[in-house]
């Protein structure tokens, strides 16, 4: 990337002459290909290039993995009827184990999707890492990859964004977002951590210890039994806080793993209605909490990977939610058991936080002094200020995510659609607020923000305190070409979405709550010239799309153009 | 694009479920693929999807083309020593065989480059339809666009960057745009119409006719004569109105044919010292201007098309420009003779105007009442009205581009990059004002253009009337993270830029002149902290780019974490 020192020579005449810039040099000047761009060091007395990382071959130490042991004996299955549950938190030593192998490799990096151009596939991204991880590790992990992605093919809709195959991440497509105000199971959002573990239903009991008074174990008949637990049917909606991360994502790279930074569009957010009860109850069925026991951290079956440490997914959720009666143990979802890949037979869901809380496939609620040391909790899943990033950042720094704030989107038109229409656009969307909060308000600007139409009340869905509200509006336009429709929600709090991508970026791409914006190419046929012309575009059998290919017939003819400059000032004036 | 009716079928269990949404439906849900978006049509009752164009297979009507006659008779070398050099202009009839031949068949579309990703190669763009008609009508034209690669490979430097192959459009890359204050002939940026002919020396004249009192020809030795035209040595700027067009193309595609919307970066602009002479003197050597006329229509020897018209590269300035002693007829280039590929041996150099009035391989030049009907000048190079576009615009609603308006753009660092510094990010640039005027002031801005520092004038190149100034500053900078560093300069009018791309884009995507942006990733080592991070990366041997790849190694001691918490509140309050 340094100004080569090589004189130039001009070659014989028809010889070629060599090109010695990068064929696609051109785009990474642009910024077109950041990946591939060096970091200018100017801390010293001459600026330094650093180039990106060059990746190393593959290497593996056989010997020192095959020194650990056999994966079949060390990884197996925990418990009988659980297929893909491997218990990490319970063994130190098999976490040890676990890490030796994995420090005895590398593996190929991820490919990179946020500066580079993201892949015209479905899925999206692989998930390289995960499923080479599972590979390594082997025993019980070796087939969950390919079971879980069966699973997918199984139990989700055949038209769902894939965004990432394993773990499995994948959102509807926007014409289906909110097609429905209760969304179907197979077309919920998915973001997984890890592999989907299959549960035999009749196998299935969770563990309650920690600081709780008795520790004891439950099976679904005890809880199910409604004599001792009351029954709670709620509609809620869940966000994950990775919704609508591609905006981030499209204005300045960030983090840029594949897993934890997934690049979710608007549809990471789904409405069911869950049967389950209350975990306040459980807990009282338990006599209650111990004194200093504040958080209570929930264990899901499936295996987690963090710098080459094995574990389960563990996070966890303050006392005072609990109490509130917002955190439920469910497993019915839109009257059905719930789909495996949401984790059958039972999850959590905790009401008005972001979906990485809602542990699935439970088999255990510790309670505890302060929030879970595991990293999803403590690592991740953190709401940055903007100076914080890879060469500075440390976990102190961010505000661990657990209610979302207010946000919305808008399902039609798309982004860089042409729209013909009489004055007014006809938009669709959802808009949601977090803990409890609901949209009070939602508006649309046709300016980019600077005047707003209010959505009427009788174009929204009915207000409820745990879900979102899907919404429809003509949307006045007048002007013709590029336009920046925008849309806002203010919930019953007053709060309202910050207005700029820029305003509410972080590191971790994390709760992309700004006023989503989108630009829509507007043709206003209700203005005489553009009716006309587009009658002329239907003459003369030229095609209206794509926007980019040029009308095939003059525009005008010389008699007209001649004409107006006669009427009007000369064109270029030569006094 | 529409909801499909089809019922979801649940397959069999093993059996693999089919994806009936596109491969790249959620690219094209998110604008990435903008080219395949239908338009949506809400003007009637339902809305409608209007499909982009489906390219007809390639017909061709053998029989009409032979019936037009034999191309090597009819499209022949117009001038003996003229290769590539067919005249059109005089010849009506030929003009319409040619027509008939490129109307008897079709071609296939040219790549998308505005709403598909654009090209990782060099040339980034091939020309397709340029090179196919040239062949199509055969006869001289046959061989140029061969002929004139041949000429690039042999007269540019091998760094250019080749945006378009044929015609050929080329700049140099960032680093050597402002490397020199006056840029090497083989590093001037090139923006051809057309091929390029070879014309021999000692064959070349020139005439002048139209409005004039005795029209004449000239030959070099003519125009070389000191006693009769005093010769002009003069610095001077050119500068395409196409320059920095990825800016806008990236906000908002436009209008997009290869050849009109050559996607530039910021390096078509180039400073050379020039020898010719005044075009005055060459009028009143025709015995001066007859009444009425106003314009000066200037041919070049290459081959335009437009609409199947097949014709000569044709422009005109006016009067008042010519007698003001702006418009010259150079033979030499930074002390050479002119390149081939820019005009040799005599081109028209137009002070201060857009490069495209500079018409190279000048063989005409005709006294005129109004400005030229030729379309390169009545319908090209117009600048619109924002609301104008594919589906409204007429050539009489654009503003013709003759000056440029005042700009200025950064050349280091570059987009997206990753800058390390002690506070102060160095800066480089070029500033240039059109029509005579010149930089007085040029300042940068690290917030996004909400406070700016001037580039002190000992930083800054000397000012001239024609020329750009070059420059370099250190621009304070005590934030981390993504920075927004905007550069713009105020003319010795005290002109200034439009601070948004948005602010003064156009459909024809032409004059960038807002103030140029650009992302850069701040990491302020005179932090404490930031220098600690990455002397750690370094001991950790973790790499430092690309800035996506996540930190190998924990950020925090388990330590300091806990006891970060113990100072500070609670990371989750539960009460």
């Amino acid at each position: 990337m340094a100004h080569p020192k090589s004189t130039f020579i001009r070659p014989l005449p028809g010889e070629a002459l060599p090109i010695h810039n990068r064929p696609d040099e051109w785009k990474i000047e642009q910024g077109l290909s950041g990946g591939k761009l060096p970091i200018l060091d100017q801390t010293g007395s001459e600026t330094r290039i650093i180039a990106p990382q060059k990746w190393p071959d593959v290497v593996k130490d056989e010997a020192a993995i095959k020194a650990v042991g056999d994966p079949e004996k060390l990884f197996k299955r925990e418990l009988e009827g659980w297929k893909g549950y491997v218990e990490w938190e319970d063994y130190p030593e098999k976490k040890n184990k676990a890490r030796r192998i994995l420090a005895a490799q590398n593996f190929p990096p991820n490919p990179e999707f946020q500066m580079g151009p993201i892949p015209d596939s479905n899925p999206v991204l692989p998930g390289t890492h995960w499923k080479m991880w599972h590979h390594a590790v082997g025993g019980e992990l070796t087939d969950v990859p390919e079971d879980s992605w069966a699973t997918v093919l199984r139990e989700k809709h055949p038209e769902m964004l894939h965004l990432l195959q394993f773990p499995y991440n994948g959102e509807p497509p926007k014409r289906l977002v909110t097609d429905k105000a209760v969304t179907p199971n197979s077309l919920h959002f998915v973001r997984n951590h890890g592999g989907i573990p299959l549960i035999d239903k009749q196998k299935f009991y969770f563990n309650l210890d920690g600081l709780v008074a008795n520790p004891r174990s439950f099976t679904l008949d005890d809880i199910m039994d409604e004599a001792k637990f009351p029954r709670v049917k709620k509609v809620v909606t869940m966000q994950c806080s990775g919704t609508r991360r591609i905006e981030q994502i499209s204005l300045y790279a960030g983090q840029g793993d594949e897993v934890p930074q997934a690049p979710w569009a608007e549809g990471a957010i789904g409405t069911a209605e869950y049967v389950g009860i209350s975990l306040k109850k459980v807990i009282k069925a338990c006599g209650g909490l111990l004194e200093g026991a504040k958080h209570l951290e929930l264990y899901g079956a499936e295996t987690y990977f963090k710098d080459n440490d094995v574990m389960n997914y563990v996070v966890s959720v303050p006392w005072s939610k609990v109490k509130a009666n917002e955190v439920l143990l469910c497993w019915e979802m839109n009257g059905e058991p719930l789909p495996a890949i949401h984790g059958f037979p039972l999850r959590v869901m905790v009401l008005g936080y972001i979906g990485a809380r809602s542990v699935k496939w439970l088999y255990r609620i510790k309670a505890i002094e302060n929030p879970s040391l595991a990293p999803v909790q403590s690592k991740e899943y953190l709401y940055f200020n903007q100076q914080t990033g890879k060469y500075n950042q440390k976990p102190t720094d961010g505000i661990q995510i657990q209610e979302m704030p207010v946000s919305s989107a808008i399902m039609s038109p798309w982004t860089k659609q042409v729209v013909f229409h009489n004055g007014t656009i006809h938009c669709k969307g959802w808009a949601y607020s977090g803990g409890g909060r609901w949209p009070e308000r939602i508006e649309l600007s046709a300016d980019g923000g600077f005047n707003w139409y209010a959505v009427p009340n009788s174009s929204m869905s009915p207000k409820h305190k745990w879900t979102w509200r899907t919404w429809e509006f003509d949307l006045p336009c007048d002007v013709e070409g590029w336009v920046e429709i925008v849309c806002r929600c203010w919930d019953n709090s007053l709060n309202t979405q910050p207005l700029t991508v820029r305003a509410a970026w972080n590191w971790g791409l994390h709760v992309t709550s700004s006023a989503h914006r989108i630009s829509v190419y507007s043709v206003n046929k209700s203005h005489a010239r553009t009716k006309e012309k587009l009658q002329r575009f239907v003459e003369m059998d030229s095609p209206l799309a794509p926007l980019t290919w040029p009308e095939e017939f003059p525009t005008q003819s010389w008699e007209e153009y001649k004409q107006f400059w006669k009427d009007n000032d000369p064109r270029d004036v030569d006094d």
